[in-house]
């Protein structure tokens, strides 16, 4: 499907931000919303929003502004929320412990199948409703539980490793939550998230 | 300085994972890299670093490479990461004691400076060396101890009044990871982290 990834990131994840204003704005019973209310709701020009939905086709009457609904099920028909994914945490320390009970997931559909850790002790400790399981069982549980969505929350020394035992398991998009690269074969989609980065960028703008 | 600016967010946040691989490859021993070795260290194309680079200016030698020792000079001079920058978490949850403990920052000069929370049972308990403190105290202890960074592991419904705090103790720079959109006034930087984002990027790949 070629044409599913002309949205580049930056524009997904605005395109997210917008989402999470409208399940917002719905439970506060609004019915719709112009790209002016959503820049005052998420901070991104109203400009930028109207370029972001331009990648969903035609919506919005002038001067009446969006149906929230409509909107929403265009969104999450593009990302692919509109479904339940579900996707596993490797690595049950406080990141992955956190990201485990992370209340915005499940809005977006996201559901936690498995949480594997290394340490015996922690095996068995149930987090969000799921029971920690040992790492050793990654690959298998994951291929039973068909979850094809793994989040890396090990140290930087057992990334690759991890990554391997979620990629044999059937794990084709990982969300690595590690300083390391990763390298993964053909067909899997890596998406790094890292924290010294954000506030790397963030200190960039620091004065001196 | 209008010339800071001029680096694009996502060339920022790469340097910064190249600033990263060469800390690694430095502690490893070597002395030199060109952009196919950090290409391999990083994920990131070298035609990409190349040009990420050369908003530091002129560097490299054809055939030679980077000096590691160089290039890390210029990459921490130029994202501000040469001098010790101090920083305070508002919200000691999970996500917030995992960052307090996240051993890459120390890497990049960042310096946990206190932790808050609004918990009483929490109050006093340390992490990485830090005290909790009640949320109440954020504006004094932030101005006594000049911390001008401040990151938000608050709920989403306290993150507007933890950002109000956190700029009236004289923060500037915001590392907001709720979900909520924080108001600040002209002159503080907010850099939203979105773990669902992150997540929704990554679906949007998610084979139908």
């Amino acid at each position: 499907m070629p044409e599913r990834s002309k949205i580049p990131d930056p524009s997904l994840a605005r395109l997210a931000t917008v989402y999470r204003a409208l399940l917002d704005s719905q439970r506060n019973g609004r019915k719709s919303l112009n790209s002016l209310d959503l820049q005052e709701l998420t901070g991104i020009a109203a400009t930028q929003i109207r370029k972001d939905l331009s990648h969903l086709g035609e919506m919005g009457k002038p001067g009446v502004g969006y149906d929230i609904g409509d909107l929403k099920r265009r969104i999450a028909e593009r990302l692919n929320l509109s479904r339940r994914q579900k996707f596993a945490i490797i690595g049950a320390g406080r990141l992955g412990q956190a990201l485990a009970s992370y209340p915005g997931l499940v809005e977006f559909s996201f559901k936690l199948a498995a949480l594997f850790d290394v340490d015996k002790k922690k095996i068995g400790k149930v987090v969000n409703g799921v029971a920690i399981q040992p790492a050793a069982e990654i690959s298998k549980n994951l291929r039973r539980h068909r979850v094809r969505i793994a989040v890396l929350t090990v140290p930087a020394s057992a990334a690759q490793g991890a990554a391997e035992a979620a990629v044999q398991g059937g794990a084709r998009w990982i969300l690595n939550f590690t300083p390391a690269h990763i390298a993964v074969p053909a067909g899997c989609v890596v998406r790094n998230v890292s924290f010294t980065n954000e506030f790397a960028v963030l200190a960039h703008f620091v004065e001196k």
